[in-house]
């Protein structure tokens, strides 16, 4: 057994999800990811778990329902996938995901705007518990020999999983002597950047260059948030890990411009090219991509707020993540390569309770990367100034 | 892929559970059965289900369990797997339940007493909806090597996969022309066999031979029951495919003497041979084995009922699995291949209103074989007639 697979468990369950003696632990796992699965699970019980409910996802499934229910039933979800989430949050359990794509050209053929409707296996409650800070969370990679040949094609064998693992545990900074420690110096750092952007008092982003020119409006209260977090029984947690970013939650009714997505992503099993999407008065009014345009069209029609902006996230050229060049396919990797804006839901906890009404509601939200070295960030502060923010992924704040 | 997966996929959804349009089904799988889990799924929705839940159970997180979670916490399970099948029942939905041992040796280092106290991923609600008669319904085997090499030690490699495959092809009637034909045909005979013992107005049973001498009372109102089944909503099902028993429930007080397990099994994954139990006034009072007694015992002393008989069944030597001679080490083959008894639950629907609240009633349900061409099978009329029932394996009645 690969000593990455057990040191990466252990950092999960202890700095990542920091599971608590006696707590209930949801445990979202796929086939082919059944190692690190196991082995976390005997990591949380060591620990003291309760329970831990490991639930494997499995693509096929998911490509059987696409393919043949009715489609009155495509959007259908059993009741107790969300009541077991509700559930995890009112008795205030945790939560571990691993991340990764899973058979990367099993949703090739399939109908892009069936595809774009079905959600499973998400569930809307996810934003709920997330918003009421009542679990301490961490969705993490986890790597299989699968999305190893996604991220480099042409290489086959356990040569090109051992490279995956390497990155993984890079950025996951399993090579330091103290992985842990590590993460709460990073966390820091984050925290002070969320900090000083919060000061700024910011009105507005404007993103520029690459063929983007976006204006993403800020609510009067909307703060910025990095690192770690706490949930209301006072447990830190690091929702991401690996994590680069500080994000905030724009104001859904002032977005403006076109933007040019900076990387390819996998969206619902579908890969996304060349994205572009234009908004106007907050609502995304175009959408178009060298491929898979059809399922973006799809998710962003799903309700009201699926077409407008629920994060925006910035991130600088220092993280490990940007620094490999690697596109990993999967939003918790590459959303901490580069800023990013999601369409659909907001992190609720960014604004103050007068501004909570406000933010954006969805079933949604999806990430897509829009920055990189050659696009700027500036901002306009309430008070009318213009400031620069990111220039060349350095920050200017 | 193997024709026969899709085969055996299109009759248990078909033949055995028969899924309705429009059904919520929950499948019940195990990390190594992701192909027939697959044609399953894929055959369901064609069939107009409008949901599956496919569930994988993963030997090893129970391993994990057993092996770390605090003594308090061994028998917690979440609020949410009892409300899942609570909630199926409700909405009149399907389930499909794939056996065959998982990993078998893989818990044989384990304390015997917390495995017999861990029930998961088992919930005793199940019993409440095969009572209630609200979802249709039904058990099937599914091949895979590690059980084939279980079965049959000593051969590796395909061809030992292969023959289980022709094994479980053969009981479950695949390699007749029209399966579905042969089951209605199997039920007819099953049902008719019923209808003659409860006709006879049975008040005990008796085994006798092979170091068994066992009295089993039944209740005034104790039915016969074998084959298809039918739904409150009149579903037709197969709960058991293969299935080649009659069985009812007995009066829970009144089993007296010694019986002696006439075939090997696999409990909570444990292995317990030569099991040999006393009974008295209807309770167990001593349990012995070659192998595996503490399971039995950790597991008969849950509750109350744990200890006392909840089903008997008949089996005649004309059944396919019993004369293929193969233990198969899982208790849905190996209770259709020789007479059996339960401790644990009832299932109430073999007695009328009146017994209904004397049925025993547990969180356990336990089979174990005691019939087989050595022991014979007699029976006390409530007229105080003695009857031959079984002898040599062949029906007297």
């Amino acid at each position: 057994m690969d000593d990455r697979i057990k040191r990466l468990a252990e950092l999960i369950v202890t700095c990542g999800a920091n599971i608590q003696p006696g707590q209930v632990v949801l445990l979202s796992s796929a086939i082919g990811k059944e190692q690190l699965t196991r082995e976390i699970t005997a990591a949380a019980y060591r620990r003291g778990a309760k329970f831990v409910d490991v639930n494997y996802y499995d693509p096929y499934i998911k490509r059987a329902r696409v393919s043949y229910v009715q489609d009155e039933f495509l959007e259908y979800i059993p009741p107790w996938f969300g009541e077991r989430v509700l559930e995890l949050g009112r008795s205030h359990g945790a939560s571990i995901s691993l991340a990764g794509p899973t058979a990367p050209s099993l949703f090739d053929d399939l109908d892009p705007t069936r595809l774009g409707r079905d959600t499973y296996p998400r569930v809307r409650q996810w934003m709920q518990v997330t918003n009421d800070r009542t679990t301490n969370w961490c969705i993490v990679p986890c790597p299989t020999q699968e999305w190893a040949e996604l991220v480099h094609p042409g290489q086959g064998g356990s040569a090109v999983l051992d490279r995956l693992w390497e990155e993984i545990s890079h950025v996951c900074r399993l090579d330091e002597d103290d992985p842990a420690a590590a993460w709460r110096r990073r966390s820091d750092t984050l925290r002070d950047v969320a900090r000083r952007l919060t000061e700024r008092r910011l009105d507005a982003l404007h993103f520029a260059g690459e063929g983007t020119d976006l204006t993403v409006g800020l609510l009067p209260t909307s703060s910025w948030v990095g690192g770690d977090e706490e949930t209301v029984s006072g447990i830190r947690h690091l929702p991401n890990l690996p994590t680069e970013e500080v994000f905030t939650a724009p104001d859904p009714s002032r977005t403006e411009g076109v933007v040019r997505a900076t990387m390819p992503m996998r969206v619902q099993g579908a890969n996304v090219e060349g994205l572009r999407v234009r908004f106007e008065g907050g609502r995304a009014v175009e959408i178009d991509a060298d491929r898979g345009a059809e399922v973006i069209r799809a998710l962003s029609s799903r309700d009201e707020g699926a077409s407008r902006l629920g994060e925006v996230a910035l991130v600088d050229g220092e993280g490990r993540i940007g620094k490999l060049g690697t596109v990993f396919y999967d939003t918790l990797l590459d959303e901490n390569a580069a800023s990013h804006v999601a369409l659909g839901d907001a992190y609720g906890t960014t604004v103050e309770e007068e501004d909570r009404a406000r933010v954006n509601s969805s079933e949604l939200h999806l990430d897509f990367m829009i920055g990189g070295p050659g696009v700027d960030v500036t901002a306009t502060t309430r008070e009318g100034d213009c400031v620069p923010v990111l220039h060349e992924g350095a920050w200017q704040i």
